[in-house]
């Protein structure tokens, strides 16, 4: 069955039923012009696109992962702030080829990061176009503190002799996309290995970090960017808006496991620069993160230190030898 | 100068000073994970996609008119709410050969837009893609009343014996839609008429009415759509969500006069299903359609009834005998 048997509004209807709605500050749904619900006296609000063979592969996705996906770096953002995620409008453009079974998937997935987030699908559009795109607009709220000035983790507040920690390991994600897209010597799907398995799912069901954000935030930390572009760039990101400079050092960084086994050439460059982890950069005083870490059950590694140079971005080895990222082709993976 | 020659951060940072900030409730825009803004004790929310080819013209676009458009559809489903527009996300999906100056003169339509509404951008995406894809996630705020409950307008608040009314003349838009995809006879951009250009305009350049949805709840309202399908199915969408029959009086739905003028034959049919025009739709017992009425600048013209004849649209002549819109193509000129 495809789109032009049940037409618009069956699809949309299709969708509303897969995306019920459970959440009582919501006071008016899908279906009508716009969502009306119960705001916290601070909102913080993101949008993330991805397109099909830009950002997803261009054929032969896995739907569910792919809705799931779509939401998921959304809600990294928000996680990167502190906040917590609330309401989410999802807008589907889509040929009019593609399988209603399709768009079925991508709302299970959609539906399953937004029950793991406690996020509800207040709207959205879907629309008919030469190629499938999908965009997600999420609402969140940050709370305020003691004296009512809204409390959120920011890019521009990095101190020098802050130290910088990351979540988890890092370099998952650009071992799944470079199996993903197939430059990968190995079989296809139904031949891969726990390893490869591990991988894609690190690149198309991202876990973002709401509770390590939510704890940096409770701990004092004012600092954060989750890791979307890639650690060095995300980097590069803190150090221009704090005017800062960061310091990482090479063997502190954390490499997933898995993509060190798969591609024991490539996993360092997928680490600094594959991007798409969607973990968690805290910078912030050393005592700040040893609370964090206290309170997480993910890994919270210290990987560097910010300094007094604004906007410098250096890879240090262990003998505190600056290493030319670039010429080793570490820094500039990214894949848009 | 082309998209590759700026890159993404350099594109956004040019978008960015073209869409600067006045709001003191924004908290953090663009430029971090997320916005942050002070928000009101209800959000509304909406969102809406244009594509290439799809809802606006292939190539050759005016793309400041397409900036204004992306923005003010969605200003529109916020007016039909009778609510305040505030903040925006803007996402645009542009193929990499798109000319800088087009991205230029996109945000500057957007900032008209968004200027006229009161709207801030508050941030957005920016991504590559095959085919020109704008996304607008746009959010307001609702008043409560004495009683503390949220007021809006809701397409499931007709009542039977409750008056139709429209903003302004409907047709306009179709009428621009026809002369845009180039079926009219007549010559290109710099030989078209007066009468012409005006119809370009209402297709393109759509005016929400922001002022007329704050009227008619101020005015005790409690129905609202705006005409965005097209006249009969916009009602069909109030006929069937407040379980209620809507008859149309024929002669008294207001019809674009230069719409008559250009397109003597199918300006009917474009008032009825051309949509696109953005006017407003309200439901109301006739003493308050008389009294939103009295506070607006723009006509506001009772067209019909609702009835008690769950989701029937109905088209009725002078004689109160009922007309086939189908049959004689009044009510699926739909573009998408």
């Amino acid at each position: 069955m495809e789109l032009p048997d049940i037409g618009e509004f069956g699809l949309i209807e299709r969708l509303r039923t897969r995306l019920p709605v459970a959440d009582r500050r919501l006071v008016v749904g899908s279906g009508d012009d716009a969502a009306v619900w119960r705001a916290g006296p601070y909102a913080v609000a993101t949008t993330d696109t991805l397109v099909a063979g830009v950002h997803l592969p261009a054929a032969g996705a896995d739907w569910r992962s792919v809705g799931w996906k779509a939401l998921a770096v959304n809600v990294s953002d928000i996680a990167a702030m502190g906040a917590t995620p609330t309401f989410a409008l999802v807008t589907f453009c889509v040929p009019v080829a593609l399988e209603v079974a399709a768009l079925d998937e991508l709302a299970d997935g959609v539906r399953e990061c937004a029950d793991a987030h406690g996020v509800t699908i207040a709207g959205g559009d879907v629309v008919s176009a030469p190629v499938f795109v999908v965009t997600v607009a999420l609402y969140g709220e940050a709370s305020p503190g003691e004296d009512g000035a809204v409390r959120v983790l920011r890019r521009d507040r990095a101190r020098p002799g802050d130290a910088i920690a990351v979540t988890g390991a890092l370099g998952g994600a650009g071992a799944g996309a470079r199996l993903l897209t197939g430059s990968a010597s190995g079989g296809g799907p139904s031949r891969r290995t726990e390893t490869e398995r591990r991988l894609i799912d690190r690149q198309m069901r991202p876990r973002p970090r709401v509770d390590a954000g939510a704890a940096a935030l409770e701990a004092g930390a004012a600092c954060a960017i989750d890791v979307s572009d890639g650690l060095l760039q995300d980097l590069g990101h803190i150090a221009s808006a704090s005017r800062v400079g960061t310091d990482v050092w090479l063997d502190r960084v954390p490499v997933d496991d898995a993509a060190r086994a798969a591609f024991p050439d490539d996993a360092t460059a997928f680490a600094l620069g594959g991007g798409e982890d969607y973990e968690l950069i805290v910078v912030a005083p050393a005592a700040v993160v040893q609370s964090i870490g206290d309170r997480l059950a993910c890994p919270l590694a210290i990987i560097g230190r910010a300094v007094d140079a604004a906007g410098v971005v250096r890879l240090l080895d262990s003998d505190g030898r600056e290493v030319d990222a670039a010429s080793r082709g570490w820094d500039h993976l990214r894949r848009r």
